[in-house]
């Protein structure tokens, strides 16, 4: 019997621990879950035999090591920053282990010793970083084998709610880490490549250079850049591709209505807002714009941001109650990004019924004999509650799938790794389909300028 | 013979080693001037009897403390940050120490062992830092004296080239450190208080909110908000006070023009702009603008931040070549704000015939017997020429003669101190007078909402 660590048992996790679970008898699993909050664990063991549930600080070094020590398998659902010290003990202990996050720079120059320890360390299957990669690696190494040359790839993810239970202004409610949310696309310019030439695009203006992509039989949706595009040419072979670009999915007019909050500064988390223990919503919308003692907030915000009388953002942003007098009730003075977000989540967290979709779609440009031609490739997914939500399932499955291949000598890779070659996308996508994870692949009439 | 040590012999020093050495004489002093290359200081002392040129590295704690130890007084011209050691120098051997810059809280901190070894340690006696705090802090205790309470203090600096070589588009030259000039405003947004109502300014907004200042014989002037106004209520003894607010003065116009840099993202020292190397002053801007075979990159920016087809602002950003093709021949790629900067420093460096100007601004509204009033106060002050600049004369002579009325006894504080007091404010700005730095203060009927 092979037993197989789970560290970290939190929202992120729901769907891997049931996968693992469900074929820990055919496979021969002992499953341990372990987690700061034992009863967290607890309730995602759910008392299945081959389950066990426990107390664990990752943290504290010796805990760490006698349960890797004694495991045959890791899983590191901790938050990215953690995983370093655990994949150290796997190669310490010889154990493969397995990440979801983003493989570090610390992470990769572990990539010898963990091939001299004999094992994998397996980072970025997730659903993006870990679905996208899977997905568009298939298509690219297919256009490769066919002998074509790659002129250009787009590739955007979304994580939104489900078509069923979107019904705000917004068409969205926060599905995942709402900070992260408010903080998109902050910390540097946005980076890409296309038709040869570098271009960066700022902060302030992230939220108006958006692309409007067609996911079949989902409608439109709008795409902002994301952070830096250019370091995929590297992790997918593409050095010389001219156009590359990776982005987030929204529904259309979501963008231009969050820039409002860009331009207020209400997304800023560097510094404390003097005075907002005591504000309103209101007051905080009104401490970014100028003083005067008549004119109405309102009136205030439309001039500054030169709002029209008929623009759609406004219902927007009245649906929000930014303009109510509904006290902060802060504890405490806080920055201008965990104010908005409270606010925010008072309305857009999920109901109880509420299912959330992800949402993944890829261009594909490539010319061949001579040839311009086009692949567009797409998936959407629905969640089914508010534990197996579709992040979960699409975060957790790719995980406990590469588990299962790692265990039973599918992947046989060792080292530092991502999941960009043959050997493990095609297994792991095949059995996602299982789980209704599909992606439609179309050509299209390449559109040229 | 007292001996005075200068540390740092740069452009800021020039008009304080000249003072100080036109009183050694009279005051019988002995200036030794050190900094990491002889060959300045040699110039700056010029042969003088009572100077002395050595070549000096106040990171060097050996050859620091030995310098410290050995003279009676000193005066370090150091950036800010490298400040603090020399000060601790300065307890440990009993000397006292002047410095223009930002006192700094590790310095703050310091104030009970100044005080212990029986010396000053003042700081922020420059020009902004410096006269700024003299010139208002008198106004500020004259209406405190007369019973007033303030109701608004608003406080504006400028260092700007002056009007007989203000012959450019953009009416500004650098006048002092360019790369302070392309990144000023970043880092936070700007925080003030008016009207009792906390108000930040996002950097993104910075210079579409400002303020026309008018000043006497010198014309109108724009105003855009310092990043933390909100600390001076505490300096300044002002902790209720309904409105504070201080700015950094350009000539109208400037401000809507720089925020086209700001928009596009190319003050941005956070990244490094891949490709740049092989840029031209066109591609740069070209890197923020959207892709498109077609269009031209005039075509592309005026649509892009929607600059009117006979907008003032054109002019300006075609007279600083930002459109031509003139290779940037970097060594290595850079960020944008280091690209804008060499862009810029072709245009608005100083030619050797051109003259700085320092202009400054106060508003003080306060409230006396149920009455309303309002004072303005304002100075400016043109410089001799490139070594003898407006703002090297502004800097050094607060310092040197600040340096003096320690050295005499007219000041007697201990500690870590500002020029905030009248013991310190009064006599210096009376020498100033003498040397052409002359606040004009004038009462005005207050504009109220």
């Amino acid at each position: 019997m092979k037993k197989i660590l789970v560290i970290g048992a939190g929202r992120s996790s729901s769907s891997l621990i049931k996968y693992l679970l469900e074929n820990s008898e055919k496979e021969n699993w002992k499953i341990k879950v372990g987690d700061m909050d034992k009863q967290i664990a607890l309730e995602k063991v759910d008392g299945h035999p081959r389950g066990e549930a426990f107390e664990f600080n990752a943290l504290e070094p010796n805990q760490r090591e006698k349960e890797v020590k004694e495991c045959d398998f890791v899983v590191s659902m901790l938050p990215a920053r953690f995983h370093i010290e655990v994949v150290k003990d796997c190669i310490r202990f010889q154990k493969n282990v397995i990440t979801p996050s983003y493989v570090s720079n610390e992470m990769k120059e572990l990539n010898d010793q963990a091939v001299e320890a004999g094992i994998i360390v397996m980072n970025e299957i997730g659903v993006d970083p870990g679905i996208d990669h899977l997905s568009a690696k298939k298509i690219l190494d297919d256009i490769e084998e066919m002998g074509g040359e790659m002129t250009c790839f787009e590739s955007f993810t979304g994580g939104l709610v489900a078509p069923e239970s979107d019904d705000n202004p917004w068409n969205y409610k926060f599905t995942w880490n709402p900070r992260n949310v408010v903080l998109a696309g902050q910390g540097g310019a946005a980076k890409f490549i296309q038709e040869g030439q570098y271009k960066y695009i700022p902060y302030t203006k992230l939220f108006r250079r958006t692309e409007i992509i067609d996911v079949e039989g989902r409608g439109k949706f709008e795409g902002y850049a994301n952070r830096d595009s250019l370091k995929y040419r590297n992790i997918y072979s593409l050095e010389t591709i001219p156009t590359i670009f990776r982005g987030t999915l929204r529904k259309v007019g979501f963008s231009r209505a969050w820039n409002v909050f860009v331009q207020l500064g209400a997304t800023d988390d560097s510094y404390i807002l003097e005075g907002s223990k005591d504000m309103t919503n209101r007051d905080f919308i009104n401490s970014f714009l100028a003083y005067n003692q008549h004119d109405s907030v309102e009136l205030k915000l439309r001039y500054y941001l030169q709002i029209e009388q008929d623009d759609v953002i406004w219902d927007k942003l009245v649906w929000l109650g930014i303009f109510e007098n509904t006290p902060l009730n802060l504890k405490e003075d806080a920055t201008p990004a965990q104010i908005l977000q409270q606010i925010l989540e008072a309305k857009w967290s999920l109901a109880k019924s509420d299912k959330d979709m992800i949402v993944m779609w890829h261009k594909f440009g490539f010319r061949i004999n001579g040839e311009n031609r086009e692949i567009h490739s797409s998936m959407s997914y629905i969640g089914t509650d508010q534990t197996y939500t579709a992040m979960s399932d699409t975060v957790g499955l790719p995980v406990g799938i590469c588990t299962k291949m790692i265990l039973n000598g599918t992947i046989q890779s060792k080292g530092v790794q991502l999941p960009i070659h043959k050997e493990i996308y095609e297994p792991v996508l095949k059995e996602l389909e299982k789980f209704g994870v599909i992606f439609r692949e179309t050509e299209v009439e390449p559109v040229l300028y």
